[in-house]
């Protein structure tokens, strides 16, 4: 193959398998699963037959509720799952040369066809110690799917809840991600844009995550576009034909005219104004007549940048067009916006131009979730806000501790014993429901054990909290809903799968059943995590049977 | 090409053309890039000839150096530069339909031959506002590369320089990343694993960065491993031939009567220890005799793991394998890890076994610098931490904020203004000189106009800070290095790049030039950057021409 037939193939690859299969592969683990399967292996124990948990132990971000995201790339590579010849001659090198051969045989051969995978739906809101996933299947190949299954887990769900509570903070404004310079390289960068856009965002402006997840893509222009011109002599075409069509006209002349007219509306001098700036806006209004957004905050917000875009927006307005707004990505932003929104409002009704009232105003320097919550206080007149570092790294806590935990073998419940009350494991085979008020509120998750019967709608069911014994409380449901269902089965992906729009919508109506002081900002609600009568006594049984007596001396 | 087909062709393209290519890709950019191109186009302003720098205002990790990382993949980047026909389609659709059609032609054809790159050395110590990177070439294409290159070189730098942080707080200690079920997806796990190891980490677990990047992999086992063995009844294997050959032992019946002969030294008895733990840990030592390495905090350190441990590693022992070390998950790190260097010292005494002292002692429990720092103050003996979460997501300071900046644009300077000083940019091009002391040391760098001079050997030079008028000094340098050197021009690649393992020693070596008061972790000194006379001069006039004169009313 030459390397532009591999190009090509690469393409086609790109396109066809998707973005997901590049670097998800069976590699992509650490390596003590592959030599804790050369010894289950060696040990006769591949075909035990195993179940383990995949959850979280602490929501993240000082909040009381998570959403659960990556299923779908997480269904992708089991589906794929197959250790390649190259993988399989790189761990040949890498692994001691006493391993035996035939286990090298038995992995290129591995599939997993006989694991079973349940998962709570994409997009749900999830609480602390209920399993997101439970896997079934031989030892073997189910530990050997622990790291890659928590890599695409614990940041997708991370960021889609960090997206959530933005978006819960911005209310109705739109929400753009512009993280990609900031995140953990390239495909950091990707998966941001697209579980920041499932949590509830509106489009982001990496063009390739827009391209291979069909995700809105929104951007103008930076200052170092308004600083490329320095003044309106450099502008070398400022002709534009109007909407409705015609003659060619001189935008930059009829800015000019304009600009003379609002300085005394302005309160400033016209020269106060760079004419760099107003080179620059008329240059991209002639690009993008329909899309005019302009970046005002190059010079000075109040002497230069509105008055330039007023200028041009309104010679815009001449020629039939109408601009969209403004992005201000520095200074007093509530204040800025303020001074911008009573400009336009006075513009539109000086000139009987009501459109100019209702003008995009954007924001877009370093905001985070206390930023949003605390313009609202101050009383701002923003319509967007363009996010990136504190987004994509979730600078509040920027990492999700998901984990994996067998929980039964061959029949036997296992459980993590703990010093440390919260990081005892429930044991056992386990299903999770989650119980419903008559005004749809969810109002507890009920771990059960897999034998014992779902709890039925209008029958009330005895709810133990799994430490305290103290803690109990009966709940009369009036919906049950069984959250963990199986997606993979018999090597198939058995559950049709959404789309990314239908998991965005997900995420809003997981919330919605949310009481609205569980998702509040500060000091949430923590939402009850119960386990049944049954799950309590088994696993209080288990774990003293199996905590060792301590001794004083 | 049927779906096989596709993979196969996909492998050869992985393994060719290298993990860098899969994403890294002319779309991986903000779409204003895009829209600012086709405004540039439509303005006739596409060969304007422009300088920008790359670089960043303000050291990580309240530190005072930054290691400097990404240069490799940015080079790559630009050599691969272009917009497929699927590129170009889908800009088609997401831009305004208002746009020229030859703008698509031009895209289609554009690459980065006229672009010329300079950089620093990857692995080099940098500082605040020195250009990492100088970029010259057509506005329209260095523009284009913006918000790539910020991608490339924001997390890989800041990442090295975590590292390097780790590896100065640990001294000769190993150091390992385990950070891929924490980073941001796949690919956030890979660039970890590669800068963790450019940064000074001794190798990784995650085997795809091993097979990819030539990187050491290492790993034992997780809990579930020893959760997964209840009793020594569920061994099914426990026969190893000894190193020297001839018959097979039974490493079970060893390790049973050595647990009963330690414990007097242990003060337990012996069934307080786990025959589970046990089990588990005879099955792994005979999947690899030489190189046992066993996981110790399941049930109890000390009452239990350790025990078992060395019942385990003397069995091996009259075999004639040496075992390799405990790695300790929890507890008190300092402390379990001096109970079992005691242990293996008065092992190593009773039965005079050497080796047996030197075992190593790993620690994995949430490790950051100052974990490290702190058990270095209470005394401690671990061999060599495990670091995944603090490590990857770099918590402390999840993002370095480098920028890119015109700084000069058809032979005029450029320079952003700004109300808050570290904000204002160096305008013009400009060079970068390390002036050396005599005995080696870094002394200072600055910044000059390119047109002028450069400093020399044993000459008295005047070293200005940038904007502290009183702030100046004469260096007398010993050495002069030149820090921006070409790598790309015309098309082409045109210094020989290091692999990666010269980069790390690259980070060590320049490292070493830097005074210890630079890099200690509290309160270090920060590094001097300054400007020439000239330079000085330039930025000031260009200052106050361009400054706007407030006014208060």
């Amino acid at each position: 193959m030459t390397e532009n037939t591999i190009i090509e193939a690469y393409h086609i690859t790109e396109t066809r398998l998707g973005h997901h299969n590049r670097i998800v592969q069976p590699l992509l683990t650490d390596l003590y699963q592959i030599t804790m399967a050369y010894a289950y292996w060696k040990s006769g124990k591949t075909k035990d037959f195993s179940v383990f948990d995949l959850f979280f132990r602490k929501n993240p971000f000082q909040g009381e509720f998570t959403i659960f995201a990556g299923l779908e790339e997480s269904l992708k590579f089991l589906k794929r799952f197959h250790y390649s010849e190259s993988d399989i001659e790189y761990l040949r090198q890498t692994l001691p040369d006493t391993i035996d051969d035939e286990f090298f045989d038995y992995l290129s051969k591995l599939n997993t066809n006989d694991v079973t995978l349940y998962a709570v739906e994409e997009g749900s809101v999830v609480f602390p110690r209920v399993p997101l996933m439970r896997i079934e299947g031989p030892l073997i190949i189910v530990q050997l799917l622990e790291t890659t299954l928590l890599t695409l887990v614990n940041y997708a769900s991370l960021m889609a809840t960090n997206a959530a509570r933005y978006r819960m903070a911005a209310g109705d404004l739109k929400l753009l991600e512009f993280g990609l310079r900031r995140a953990q390289g390239p495909d950091g960068g990707l998966s941001a844009s697209k579980y920041s856009y499932i949590g509830g965002f509106d489009g982001t402006s990496n063009v390739l995550a827009g391209k291979l997840f069909n995700i809105p893509v929104k951007g103008t222009h930076a200052h170092s576009y308004i600083t490329s011109f320095t003044d309106l002599t450099e502008l070398k075409t400022c002709m534009l034909i109007p909407k409705a069509g015609g003659e060619f006209r001189n935008v930059s002349q009829l800015a000019i005219s304009w600009r003379l007219k609002l300085t005394s509306l302005f309160k400033v001098v016209s020269m106060e104004a760079s004419d760099g700036e107003l080179a620059a806006f008329i240059s991209f209004a002639v690009a993008f007549p329909d899309g005019f957004m302009a970046l005002v905050d190059t010079y000075d917000v109040k002497r230069s940048g509105l008055l330039n875009f007023c200028a041009v927006a309104l010679a815009l307005n001449d020629l039939g067009y109408q601009a969209i707004g403004i992005r201000i990505d520095s200074g007093d932003l509530a204040y800025l916006s303020n001074v911008a929104r009573q400009f336009f409002l006075e513009i539109s009704k000086k000139y009987d131009i009501p459109w100019f009232a209702g003008l995009t105003i954007m924001a877009s320097n370093d905001i985070n979730e206390e930023t949003i919550l605390s313009l609202n206080d101050q009383g701002h007149k923003i319509d967007c806000f363009g996010i990136g570092t504190h987004l994509v790294t979730c600078q509040r806590q920027p990492a999700l501790g998901c984990v994996f935990k067998m929980v039964e073998l061959n029949g036997q419940p296992r459980m993590k014993l703990s010093q440390d009350v919260g990081k005892v494991t429930m044991p056992g085979r386990k299903d999770v429901y989650r119980l419903y008020s008559e005004s749809g509120d969810a109002l507890i998750d009920l771990l059960q054990k897999s034998s014992e019967e779902a709890p039925q709608v209008n029958q009330k069911v005895l709810c133990r909290h799994p430490f305290e014994e103290s803690k109990r409380a009966y709940v009369t449901p009036s919906k049950v809903e069984k959250l963990l269902r199986i997606y993979w089965k018999d090597g198939q992906i058995i559950e049709p799968l959404p789309n990314l729009s239908e998991i965005r919508n997900k995420v809003q109506a997981s919330l919605r059943t949310l009481r609205p002081d569980i998702k509040r900002n500060l000091n949430p609600t923590p939402f009850k995590v119960a386990v049944s009568y049954n799950l309590y006594k088994f696993l209080h049984d288990l774990w003293l049977q199996n905590a060792p007596i301590g001794e004083l001396s």
